[in-house]
C-alpha cells in the first residue's frame, strides 16, 4: 500500500513537472516569435562570443589608408573579397550576425584610419531581430554619416539589404526605400537587391542561396561583377 | 456531468502530451551527450547550409598554383590570412564546423592545382561529435597521403590540434600524439598545443579564447608568428 502510494506521488510530480515543462518551451516560443527576445538574442551574439572575437581579430590586423574595407554581417563576412579583387588591399570586415547596433558599436575601427572605399551591407539581422523599421533607417543614416564625418578622403558606398524569404519583402523594400530617399549627397547608393530576386520577385532566388539569406558562389560572382568597376576606380 | 468528463479528457490529454514531449526531449537529451546523434550532426551539416555554401564561394575562385592554402575548421576560417600575410597570396579554405570527413568530400577542391604550401588543421570538431579517435587520426592521415600524392610541387604543414575546454585535453593529445608518429616524411609537424594551454596545462587560456574553441586577436598573432618565417619561405 505504502509503495503504491509513493509511486502514485512520484507518477504526480512527474506529471507536474512535464506540465511545467511543457509551458516553459511554450512560453519560450510565444516570446520567440513576439520578437520579444530580441535584445536578449543580441546582447548575447554582442557579449563573447563571436562578435567580441572577431573585433578582437580586426584590432589585430588595423585598416591602413588606403584599404577597401567591406563592412557588415555574415553576408559580407562570407564574401571571399581578397580574392575576388586580388589586385586590392581588401579588408573583410563583416561579422555573422551583426546588427546596425552591433556595427555602431565597432565603428571606431573602421574611423581610425582612411579607407579608399567602404562597401557598407547591414540590417538584415535586425529585421529578424524584430528591430524598428525607423530604428534600423536611423541606426543605418548614423552609420554613414559616422563614416562620411570621420573620413573626406573616403567613397562610401551603401549596399540595398538583399532579399531573403518572402515573409521579409516588405521590410527589406520600405527599409531600403527609406534609407536610399535619404541617403547624403557623395553616398552611392548600390541597388543590388532586384539582382537577386527570384522570378516571382517576392524572394531571393534559389539559384544564389541555399537558405534564403546567405549567398553561394554564384550569387557572390554576381555581386563581385555589379561592383567591379567600383573597386577598380575607387580602391 | 458531460462537461466535466470532456474537462477530464481534455486534462488527460494535456498530461499525455506534456509526458510524451518531455520524455522525448530527454530521448534527445540522451542520444546527444551519448554521441550517437553525431553522424545525422555531420550529414545536416554537410547537406545544405554552411558547407555547401563554402564548397560553392570556394569552387567560385579556384586554388592557383603558387597559393598558400590555409585549411580545415571555424578555427583556420576565423583568420584573417590575407591580412597576416599581405605580401602572399593566401586562401582561407577554412569552414565552420567542419570535420575530417567533411573535408576528405571537399579535397578535390585542393588537389586541383599546385599550392605552394598548404596549412592544415583539422579535428577538432570530429572530437565533438563523437567520431571514434582512430577514425579521425586515420582520416587525417589520408587527407596528407592524398595531399602529397597530388602535387609534390607543394609543401604540407601539419597544425596540431589545439587545446580547448580540459575534458577534451585527453582525446586532443592522443589524437595529435598519433597523428605526429605516423606522419610521412616530407610532412612538417607544427606543434602549435603548447602555445596555447593554460598555466594549468590543461586547457586553452583564456587570453587567447573567450569560448574555449575559437581564438581571438591575440591567439591568432602567436599563430602567425609561429608560422611566419614557414610562409615566407614556402608561399
Amino acid at each position: 500500500m505504502g509503495a503504491k502510494v509513493q509511486l502514485a506521488e512520484v507518477s504526480k510530480g512527474l506529471v507536474i513537472f512535464s506540465c511545467c515543462f511543457t509551458a516553459f518551451i511554450f512560453i519560450l516560443f510565444l516570446l520567440h516569435i513576439s520578437g520579444a527576445l530580441s535584445s536578449v538574442y543580441v546582447g548575447v551574439f554582442n557579449k563573447g562570443g563571436k562578435y567580441e572575437r572577431a573585433v578582437s581579430i580586426f584590432d589585430s590586423v588595423p585598416i591602413k589608408n588606403g584599404d577597401v574595407v567591406f563592412l557588415g554581417d555574415s553576408i559580407t563576412e562570407g564574401g571571399a573579397w581578397d580574392e575576388f579583387f586580388e589586385n586590392r588591399v581588401t579588408r573583410n570586415r563583416g561579422i555573422g550576425g551583426d546588427t546596425t547596433s552591433g556595427l555602431l558599436a565597432r565603428l571606431h575601427q573602421i574611423n581610425r584610419s582612411e579607407p579608399s572605399s567602404i562597401f557598407l551591407m547591414i540590417g538584415t539581422n535586425d529585421i529578424y531581430f524584430g528591430v524598428a523599421e525607423d530604428e534600423i533607417v536611423e541606426n543605418i543614416l548614423t552609420i554613414i554619416d559616422l563614416l562620411s564625418n570621420s573620413s573626406k578622403e573616403t567613397k562610401i558606398f551603401l549596399q540595398s539589404i538583399l532579399p531573403r524569404a518572402s515573409k521579409y519583402k516588405d521590410r527589406v523594400e520600405a527599409i531600403n526605400k527609406k534609407v536610399r530617399e535619404r541617403l547624403p549627397l557623395g553616398v552611392t547608393y548600390i541597388d543590388l537587391y532586384p539582382h537577386f530576386l527570384d522570378e516571382h520577385g517576392v524572394a531571393i532566388d534559389t539559384r544564389f542561396s541555399n537558405d534564403a539569406l546567405h549567398l553561394n558562389g554564384d550569387g557572390y560572382l554576381i555581386w563581385r561583377e555589379i561592383i567591379k568597376a567600383l573597386v577598380v576606380e575607387h580602391g
